[in-house]
């Protein structure tokens, strides 16, 4: 069983991510259940803006990172918050993935039925249960399966401040849920490999 | 299998409502699948504004309500779009299964873990997706899972009109999309059915 | 200048209302711009689900309450956080005020053009700014104007608590926002009422 | 007055965008109160991610369009609908105007006060409600003004399909809808230049 990381940090690598280090928390979460895991930091992989798996220009980094979506059992969308919202660049990943509305694999199934997913937020400041909101409707829409409380967050409040996931003496709530997280996400995976929903009819 | 439909029109019986026709047309065909189904309109039940399983007041009609929730293996929450958003009478039931996330089944697994849910949306205007995101959200939030595409919707456009999906030429997408969704709703209970997700380690 | 604070607290009076608390404070300040304030608590005003200014049953609270907005040049929603999201009983008032769409002042000029209003959140945990766009998206469609930063929140995170606004020591920021809350409205409010937006083209 | 578009449409000039038509139709009636309309295709421009009004990398497209804001009277955000929710690309562009949260005008006003602000929207499906409410709520957080009914929209429905703005025989409605987008942001604009609202207490 495969596990895709997506991180949608705004910042390129060696700089360091809180999104990528909860991401870590839960991929090794996973690792222990026996998933295989892969962390992908996006905006060091030049996606560029469109919607088709397609490369769309020269060095479109997504036609490799689709690749990658497609060989995984699990994907979780991980992305800071910005004004109580997604980052622009998880959604420039959703974008591509729009694609696979009309993929199907060898069956005839929809590309990502039986795949499941779940969404890793980070943030100084409110706006996790939104974030997820977002990125929920938009996995569903292409065909994920999204398990129950498959998610876990960080954040502060009220207001904006300096705080941040690493460094915070609050993490226990943040990291029992990201244990649940991956708990839900090998299991619900799990029971649709071995009873998968089949092709539907409008398929 | 037993599957249970409510339905936030802000109507009260006997009034005719679209979000109600709808949800009849998926309920039909979860009942061709051999699921028993249940149609439960909101507004007739005095459901008082709150966020436990217990009635709040005399004559509240959640507790009996929430029952019904518990029997299910599969709810669908069916709405109108107001100002592009859920309606306040869907929005007042997902209040009160807030009280589901301290709730548990006779083995201490979350109450809401391996029942399967889904969205219908009407309007006579834009709105459905974020409908679908706010409901998906709130649902995984106390422990749904929710299966990939588990949704259907009718709505025009662009700007307010009098057209209505009882009386439109132009359901076959919105009924081949609810096709769909029953098969998955049906598919993907019965795979949680046969290979549950335990109790998660911070249960 | 009026200004009407409408309360979306689940808890009918007297229950303590920390949502309300909060619209108090803001009030206030208002009230020491030389503002006439008004505050209603919704739920003790037996609002009926309906989308009309007129009464949809007997006992229906809303005319009444209608009758406030058209006399306030200054419009409060204040709402607890449920799920991240706005609570049933504002948006059950959100969805009484789409009448406001097709009302007009004396000269023909749409009922809330040149009312500005603003949005106060309070929660337990993270929400706030999703509530914010919500209502904001809400009140702009059927007119009211949205000065620059009108609103202020109370919350806590990562992940829910017992705390609350009432009781915490954090309320600062809270409270510096709400004092720029207050000022941007009643200045914004004067602007409008000096040089009023006339009637639109599409009138 | 100088008004300023960001047309956040995913492809790159000369392609067509629809989105870029409808802005130019609501740019032309600015222009008819007389209001100089500049227009700025964003994904022409590299804008890199990132949270701050200065060049991120080499190439950054960023700071010249800051200087453009700076200069605005009136900014307009339009986006492509993708998945119901606005597109990465206006969200990339809305990144970089959190900064503007902490710059001041010469007199210690936050930057964006006596701004005014409305959004436009295309798409062949569902979601324009929502994207105004994301869009209106990130402006407003920086300080925007936005007034009642400053938007306008085109989509079609139920489902996807090849319908687009441009060769539609439906834009009577968006287009009545843009007229008076553009005078109510026109008018908002001359009563707050007029009678601007303050630095405020918490400055």
């Amino acid at each position: 069983m495969r596990a895709l990381f997506l991180n949608g940090t705004l910042k390129p690598s060696p700089e360091t991510s809180n999104t990528g280090a909860l991401a870590a928390y839960v991929g090794d979460r996973l690792a222990e259940h026996g998933v295989e895991v892969e962390h992908v930091r996006l905006v060091d992989h030049d996606v560029a803006p469109g919607v088709v798996s397609e490369a769309v220009r020269d060095g479109d980094g997504w036609p490799a990172l689709h690749a990658k979506v497609v060989a995984a059992d699990i994907v979780v969308f991980a992305t800071p918050t910005w004004m109580g919202q997604p980052g622009s660049v998880i959604k420039g990943a959703m974008e591509r993935l729009d694609a696979l509305m009309s993929e199907t694999q060898d069956d005839g199934t929809p590309m990502a039925y039986n795949k499941v997913c779940g969404v890793i937020v980070t943030g100084n400041e409110d706006g996790a249960h939104h974030v997820i909101a977002e990125l929920a409707q938009a996995a569903i829409d292409v065909g994920f399966t999204f398990p129950g409380q498959a998610w876990t967050y960080w954040n502060k409040g009220p207001g904006p401040s300096d705080a941040e996931y690493l460094t915070s003496d609050e993490q226990e709530w943040t990291h029992s849920t990201g244990d649940a997280m991956a708990h839900v996400l090998v299991h619900a995976a799990r029971a649709l490999a071995a009873v998968p929903v089949p092709k539907p009819p409008n398929a």
